[in-house]
């Protein structure tokens, strides 16, 4: 006993010696009412400095764990619970209800393709973090801190961080939003926005239409919610539209969910025409949609493209979802919902109810980042590489892979089709095992189909592991194709 | 046009141009296909540098905002969306299910008592920030940041960061816990992890059983997942036995939910005995807890007592939620769930499709700071001010209010309780009209009682305010007792 202590490097010492009489307390080495070496003693034993044990003294005796007796020294003093109370033995899994069951089953993470170590991995479509700029981060901490750090670090409120808010709404008024009758409500990522949403809308018809393909996560969450999901076929300027209006024409729907900036997971960015059409069926038919602004910073070339709900002008039936997760930092976890005022008003509550508020720091942090004006410089250089990278992948597609169609019209991945009947799950397998590895395409699609596409996530891959990466795919998949 | 640019300091101001004439295109003042002035020209209408305009045109041509034809000079492009869809008008409210609607209407900082300015307000259990070390959180932060400032920036793990996860382990082994088939899951804080275990939970009875009074946020969110709360009244040393087992052989619940060691709203620390009593019964009656551990850290005297998790040795029964939320800072949103690894197993899915994760920033930032080993050193400095200051709100309860109990063993608030009949919602209307507020005690009772008693949150109220609000509410109190 005490001489097997030991340092770690980092820690104030006297909470180390604390701490390792609480654990001999705990586990029953010292006995309640047992005398403690005097601090000259236990110095020595220990071998820290006297100093240090009166502190670590000082502090089990703030904590109720030792008493002190005048002139006789310290005791361990009686433990509340030594005793265990009869064991409770529950089975947790028959326990879980059908919505605990379906978001372990859908959870990518626990069943998705894991990657050895030295595997070329296209799995990821996260930012490179190598070209995150810590520095503006840094001072973006210091200067809010300097300002209110006090007010950061107390409690927050449910609908966010005011200034950050403020700040929200004018870069969504430079989209061409109006914001006549709307509001804005901070969240943590697009994630809890889009269950935020899903947990207050009525269902009325448990049907929701969206995309298909689409993000992986919308169609997690909407079946966690118990919505059955419709997706419509997508064209090479954005969704079908005729082929919407038919569905639309037999039956009801609860709400929609659309990706029309950069869609997750081809890439398509829906042509200005198309959107319009979109509202306006959305519009005959009375139909909330639900716009996910997914990446709509990281397009590469061609005009300036509003969002939906710029396009809804007045109109109060959009809501948006946004985040810079995927443009800046996923570490931060901010998200915003733009929409109706009295949707916002119902929204805030559920979010105090849920976990009070987003953390005050993220927000605040991001708030200073955007307004020492380093968003832009940011995006400049991180539009450049990710383009080059985008093109030098396109040019490494169209020079090995067999494939019928290549989507991706910027962000950090591309969408490859196949000829129909091949099966992305066996070139997995395949190229499994001459290490690569990639996202087959079918857990984008609502309806159990897409065995032919995958999608290549290119953002942290290096140049060379690209052509290596998309060579093996390539050769691999021409194997399969004979 | 261009003359009424004003400048706001802080920001670059390349970036304030680009803005400036963005809004300029999104209202139509500045149509598509129409010259832009030159740099030169523009440099002076604005009263900027050439430079700046240089800067902000080649941002707005990057947006695909504007185009450049050699030798011509600079156009507006052609906005994708100028034309607006037929408005979608929705009546969002009619739209709300019953979830949206019950959170708004138990959302007490939509409906709570509103202070004005100038009026002493007992009703927050906030910490005081001005006992905050904000050196302490910067130092943590600038720490973390030089170790690994890219991961914590780009996406982490659901369960949260593995750091903070060994060291939460360690503190609570140090509380007793016997961690063998146990795990932890980090949350947005205690709230968030009652909504994920609620979330997870199947509901085979629609009942849960508690202590009455009890937090407020926890009576909400048990009704927002549809729960019929049945509380079990309060003893100077904890629940009511008997009357718990006497509902226990009537009725069956789905889990109990408990705050043992600093009750609130009562204030009461329950004892080492009953805790025994308590978890023998959850055993006989194969009801799973869940433990809150609300302010452990915040008691000023008496002995260790170890929670019930600690009690429950091997057995895997009991559910530990905990969160320095209110001992260290509200703002860094982070809590944690310690259970049985299968039930932690199924969470870390739920929380997974909800909000992906917890702010790294926040959780890193917590983990540095208590592997400096700031906790002690802040817990004995706000322990000893807070202590102080109970003890002195205690004196001027005693001095001035015609209470009939009053509790409270530690924690930023006391809990005062009239004699049978008497009103604290008249009193408090009394009481506003004089300049001071509280909270009334019926929100924390689960059947609509408690009518005669109130919550006394002192931590952020002055010494001489204490004093002169207590005497305020005593003379009322005296006022309507006769």
């Amino acid at each position: 006993m005490y001489q097997d202590f030991k340092i770690t490097a980092g820690r104030p010492v006297y909470v180390q010696v604390k701490e390792y009489l609480k654990r001999l307390m705990v586990k029953g080495v010292l006995q309640p009412h047992q005398k403690l070496p005097s601090t000259r003693e236990l110095s020595e034993l220990m071998n820290v400095s006297r100093n240090t044990i009166i502190s670590a003294y000082i502090g089990l005796e703030e904590d109720g764990l030792i008493y002190t007796q005048k002139g006789k020294g310290s005791y361990v003093a009686q433990m509340a619970i030594s005793v265990t109370a009869p064991l409770l033995e529950l089975n947790w899994k028959e326990r879980m209800n059908s919505q605990a069951l379906l978001a372990e089953e859908m959870d990518l993470m626990k069943h998705g393709i894991r990657a050895e170590r030295g595997t070329i991995s296209f799995t990821s479509i996260a930012p490179n973090e190598k070209l995150f700029d810590l520095g503006n981060v840094k001072r973006a901490f210091l200067d809010r801190m300097a300002v209110e750090g006090e007010v950061l670090l107390n409690y927050g409120y449910a609908k966010g961080y005011k200034p950050l808010i403020d700040l929200l709404k004018q870069y969504m008024e430079q989209k061409g939003v109006d914001l006549t009758g709307k509001d804005l409500l901070i969240t943590n990522g697009f994630t809890e926005g889009l269950d935020l949403v899903l947990s207050a809308l009525a269902k009325r018809n448990g049907a929701v239409i969206c995309e298909n393909p689409t993000h992986h996560t919308a169609i997690k969450n909407l079946r966690l919610h118990g919505y059955e999901v419709t997706g419509i076929d997508m064209e090479r300027d954005g969704i079908n539209l005729e082929q919407l209006e038919q569905v639309l024409s037999r039956q009801s729907f609860d709400c929609a969910y659309f990706i029309p900036s950069y869609h997750n997971p081809t890439g398509i960015v829906m042509s200005p025409q198309k959107r319009l059409e979109l509202m306006r069926l959305m519009t005959r038919y009375q139909i909330p949609v639900i716009e996910d602004g997914f990446n709509e910073e990281l397009r590469y070339s061609g005009s300036h493209v509003s969002p939906l709900i710029a396009a809804a002008g007045e109109g109060n039936g959009v809501i948006y979802l946004g985040s810079f997760s995927k443009v800046l930092f996923p570490g931060l976890r901010v998200g915003w919902v733009l929409a109706d005022q009295e949707l916002i008003y119902y929204l805030e509550s559920l979010k105090r109810a849920r976990s009070i508020h987003t953390s005050t720091l993220d927000q605040s942090i991001l708030y200073q980042y955007l307004l020492n004006g380093n968003l832009d410089k940011y995006l400049r250089r991180a539009r450049a590489e990710y383009k080059r990278k985008y093109e030098w992948t396109r040019r490494c597609c169209e020079a090995y892979m067999p494939y019928s169609l290549l989507t991706g019209d910027g962000g950090l991945h591309l969408f490859v089709s196949f000829a129909e009947g091949f099966d992305t799950r066996r070139l997995l397998e395949l190229c499994k095992q001459r290490g690569v590895i990639f996202t087959p395409g079918d857990i984008f699609y609502t309806d159990g189909t897409g065995r032919e596409t995958l999608r290549l996530g290119f953002s942290r891959v290096s140049d060379e592991n690209i052509e290596a990466g998309i060579k093996i795919i390539g050769e691999a998949a021409k194997e399969l194709l004979t």
